[in-house]
């Protein structure tokens, strides 16, 4: 291995933004700091959008002050971008960053984001060209494989704990059926985070469906009206992922049948569809007066002023590490591994290859759905618990005794 | 006047749930316990519907401790309703008074709570039973008449800015359009409210669409084109009671066109159909590759863990004013007047008649809107941004000057 080479390094955010995508740039940006190898950073405007186009900002000259403002802000703060480059696409970035001597490739972002870190390394190997090329794990949905948990997703778990705290209380105060419709197309991991505040035996949500568990709708409204029954209400979290028992997801089907149906304006594939779709089924098959959905959507991985301290620590953590990495090795991902749990909870930075990261992603293990495939285990709570960090306490008089 | 009785009092919480609706709840029980004459304090279980089926919980011993959590928490401790007691039903709830000696009537609510109470005190006079009557303002949207403004709006209002910053900076990190749809079916102050994190001059949201101002698709879709054109991304927060040029709101035309397209499950008025109406206008009318949008629906007053500190001190306040008024006065409801703006903001409470308040509601006033009909005024940050509280800072880096 050659020692680490004295050039410009980039850094660039990709995909959908997070609470704490930030947090891994300043890390990249503070660390990168104190290695005199490494001589300007770049940060690539929309990611490998502004490194195709040579757009780039510097990000050396910016104040401690702003970069501690950008550490607690939501969203990708030098923009992001959902294009999946191919060979071509490399090439031109390769053909910048010869331009502009960078060799080092900070790339924070999912699974699509190790990939184009390896391509480009590849690549780059290919050509002669040597570049340290970095991949920095980021996503709400959790779903990375190699590390334990994702940064990202505890920040995003801790909106969907509150968010169904103060929703089950606003269904134990209106009594009826709440639908809550979120994020994680494949994996269930941030719906399994609403149940995380739950404080009392009866706090909702009282189901929780899955990608990884296919349902059909005859099994969804027996077990809400199993909870009616029981409760005389029913707070539901599904994933927007959720499926048929054929297996398809309930988003494809109802987007078909908008397109056979070709209702003109109206389209049934939009963001309310599910939530409003699950909705009808409830009211059509059950004779319950109040039934109510809503779409998380954007707010889960956006809401300005809401992070989990740990998860903000981690992704911080998880940048300086991908450049500190960069000084000793040729490439590879940044991964979390979890070396104590509960009130002890600790965790260690490793590297693992690029290669094991890329393109693949992790649904949620068996163990931490239960055996009905409508609710969580133990387990899951244990791991997801540290990671949201510490929730608000409520309270709720109405179930005291009457006097 | 005679003296206060003593007797035992009731509370009750009506309508929807707030952030800060257990506040003046627990002011009530606070001040209630400094008075002799309040012998017990009864809580009506969901409401009028609780004490129209004699179902009370006793408020009077509860720990100061659980008490400072219910005040923390969201949506209404002791359940709501929304039922409009008709004369019937306020006579079955006099009986249920006379019963229990009950002689203080406390309800926390919005126009139609204060009409409650004015029936009950109307209908009990009648009866020569005397009751003592008493209003407590609680409404996210903020349109009762005589108070400057309504507890629940302070928390609701820092919300909706906390969740447009965030939606702000993702919109920058991913443009397009982005449509928000926004609680409040017939006055524009939350929509409003989402404006109130606005920091740098390009920041969004950029069009605000209230239910006082209705406005063709035409013009909604230009208003959206002209901003695309300036700044290549839009931010767009509208009312759900959003109005046609001809006054009908949205919601109900596409729940019109719902039932007659006749389309089995799918519902159109569910809670997605404005949102994904408006969508569908943006990409059908302009050349905008990315187009997405939100109903933000129950965590708008729900969230745990998010109030305004303003909101629940006043809150608090108009619960205990309430019950000092009435020692002195036969009914009235609590209204807020502002005494001072600005840094030095501070409020003085004082008693206005239930009829005041009862029935009609208030508009956003022309002064908050701007000429176009698609913003709002620098009058309406003035009188916002207090009650609302301190709002987290953000940065973002994207914009600045390229190397």
């Amino acid at each position: 291995m050659a020692d680490a080479p004295k050039a410009n390094a980039v850094v660039g955010q990709s995909g959908g933004p997070t609470g704490v995508i930030n947090a891994s740039l300043v890390g990249v940006i503070e660390e990168a700091a104190k290695h005199p190898q490494i001589e300007n950073i770049y940060g690539a405007v929309h990611a490998v959008a502004g490194m195709v186009k040579d757009d780039f900002i510097d990000l050396k000259s910016i104040s401690a002050e702003t970069l501690e403002l950008v550490a607690a802000s939501p969203s990708s703060a030098i923009g992001t971008s959902r294009d999946k480059p191919d060979a071509e696409y490399c090439a031109k970035i390769l053909e910048v960053f010869k331009k502009r001597n960078i060799r080092y490739f900070f790339y924070i972002g999912g699974n699509d984001s190790a990939n184009t870190a390896h391509i480009l390394n590849t690549m780059a190997d290919e050509i002669d060209f040597d570049i340290r090329s970095f991949h920095i794990p980021k996503t709400v949905d959790n779903d990375l494989l190699v590390t334990d948990h994702c940064p990202g997703f505890g920040t995003a778990a801790k909106f969907e704990a509150c968010a169904l705290m103060g929703d089950d209380l606003d269904n134990r105060a209106l009594p009826g059926v709440k639908i809550d419709v979120i994020m994680g197309r494949d994996a269930g991991f941030l719906t399994a985070a609403t149940a995380l505040g739950k404080q009392r035996d009866d706090d909702g949500p009282h189901l929780i469906y899955f990608p990884e568990r296919p349902v059909s709708m005859e099994k969804f409204v027996a077990d809400v009206d199993a909870v009616m029954t029981r409760l005389g209400r029913c707070v539901v979290t599904v994933s927007e992922g959720m499926r048929d028992a054929d297996g398809v997801t309930w988003a494809k089907k109802l987007a078909e049948k908008a397109e056979t149906d070709d209702h003109g304006n109206i389209q049934l594939s939009g963001t309310g569809a599910l939530a409003d779709f699950l909705s009808a089924q409830v009211k059509e098959n059950l004779k319950v007066k109040r039934v109510r959905a809503d779409t998380f959507g954007y707010l889960q991985r956006s809401f300005a002023g809401l992070q989990s301290e740990i998860d903000v620590d981690e992704a911080r953590r998880c940048g300086r590490e991908a450049v500190k990495l960069a000084m000793e090795h040729d490439n590879g991902s940044v991964a979390i591994k979890r070396i104590a749990n509960g009130a002890d909870y600790a965790v260690e930075l490793f590297r693992t290859d690029l290669c094991n990261v890329a393109e693949h992603s992790k649904p949620m293990p068996d163990e931490f759905i239960n055996d009905e495939g409508n609710g969580i285990t133990d387990a899951f709570v244990e791991y997801a618990m540290p990671l949201a960090g510490e929730l608000p306490k409520t309270e709720y008089l109405g179930a005291r005794p009457r006097v």
